[in-house]
């Protein structure tokens, strides 16, 4: 059997999000496998890097699939960029060690969450980007991510309701850069719980809008209670940016 | 009377231009006037800097119209955003002098034109954008499009039938940058006929196609024939960028 590697992107407007969910669901998962089963003529199974929620884009996706197809990786490519629609693009097809596993073997991650700041909204970007037209204060923002910067329990930045697994994660760093009216805020980690960025990005966020202090932030992580923190910020400005091996 | 001026973008994807078409069709201008009829409870026409056609996007549109309401810029600037569709954004509402008129006053216009130049398209910005997969020789580009600057008869890059009216324009300047996957081609000028930037746009991606030769240009201006130029460039890339008076 060979092992293959997608490296994908996609708009996640139109989507349930990256995991399939029964057949008739539109799930990005769901539309790989679907093109992947009928080029190969066999049920094909994928393996993604994690999943993304609905509505979140991927500028970077990662995933891994099994099959004993004679075509080339050129041909697989082509075969998938014909046949998939057009929000979802496979960028790039490669053949991997049989071993290689596009979640376990994640070693590190980022996201890219969008914000654009300005009294009204952008119309030509408006369905990929969150709008906040209130005045930032982004140096008590960059203040406030630093304090997310380690390994912590991430309870309180989490809406995934299971407590038997661990909710440790370590975050490795988080850039935020403001040029004319786009903030991006880059997001690095071992790995995220559901919901983690968008939480950590609706906390940023109190903060900017002076409506939290930078240093409660510690105090929420110590809590671990998911009232504490700020709201979950919208999935349309949420981009999985980039992930390691 | 108040003439009041309005700045204007918008994202063009639903619209059949900028033009009103009776009261039934998707316009810009119809979605405006709509808006400001009700608002003042009079029937409102406003005038356009120039039209944009069906699927082309405004960074800055300009219109002026004249009231004789009693609301507050500010009040109108609100009144605009809360009730016209998303994807169209007054940004500024101004007062004029007594005579300005947004068509008759313009003295230079600039459009912007994009182009994702890689293999696959880009699913995240694949509405806004025209898609070309060939590599594009940028140096031959900049040299053509150095041969449209100054005073020109445009016949041959419109598709405007009437040979009335003088097809006499003058393009200031044309800017060709690329920054990884994304080309901008700014064209700047005292007026354009229709489809004017399409056409030389497409007469450019020819010559960076290597399909034509840049001093072919020059010939193609001289024989006043629209049939020697290159096709249309596709609408979803084309912006109206800025407008001086």
């Amino acid at each position: 059997m060979r092992n293959i590697k997608l490296t994908i992107s996609y708009d996640g407007t139109r989507y349930k999000g990256w995991q399939r969910l029964g057949n008739s669901e539109m799930t990005i998962q769901g539309k790989i496998e679907d093109v992947l089963s009928k080029m190969t003529g066999k049920n094909v199974e994928i393996i993604g890097s994690g999943r993304t929620d609905g509505g979140v884009h991927a500028l970077m996706q990662v995933a891994n699939f099994r099959t004993k197809s004679k075509m080339s990786n050129n041909e697989i490519l082509e075969y998938l960029y014909k046949y998939l629609p057009e929000d979802i693009v496979v960028k790039k097809v490669e053949s991997a060690n049989e071993k290689f596993h596009a979640r376990y073997n994640v070693k590190s991650k980022s996201y890219l969450y969008k914000i654009w700041n300005y009294r009204y909204h952008n119309p030509l970007i408006r369905k990929h980007i969150n709008h906040i037209p209130e005045r930032l204060n982004i140096s008590e923002m960059k203040k406030a991510a630093r304090l997310f910067i380690g390994e912590h329990d991430f309870s309180s930045f989490t809406s995934a309701k299971s407590k038997k697994k661990s909710r440790v994660r370590e975050v490795y760093g988080i850039d935020i850069n403001k040029e004319d009216e786009i903030i991006e805020i880059i997001i690095r980690g071992n790995g995220f719980l559901h919901n983690m960025v968008r939480i950590m990005v609706g906390t940023l966020l109190e903060v900017g809008l002076d409506r939290m202090k930078s240093d409660e932030v510690l105090e929420i992580l110590d809590k671990k209670d998911r009232r504490l923190a700020g709201p979950t910020a919208p999935a349309k400005g949420l981009y999985l940016y980039s992930i390691e091996y």
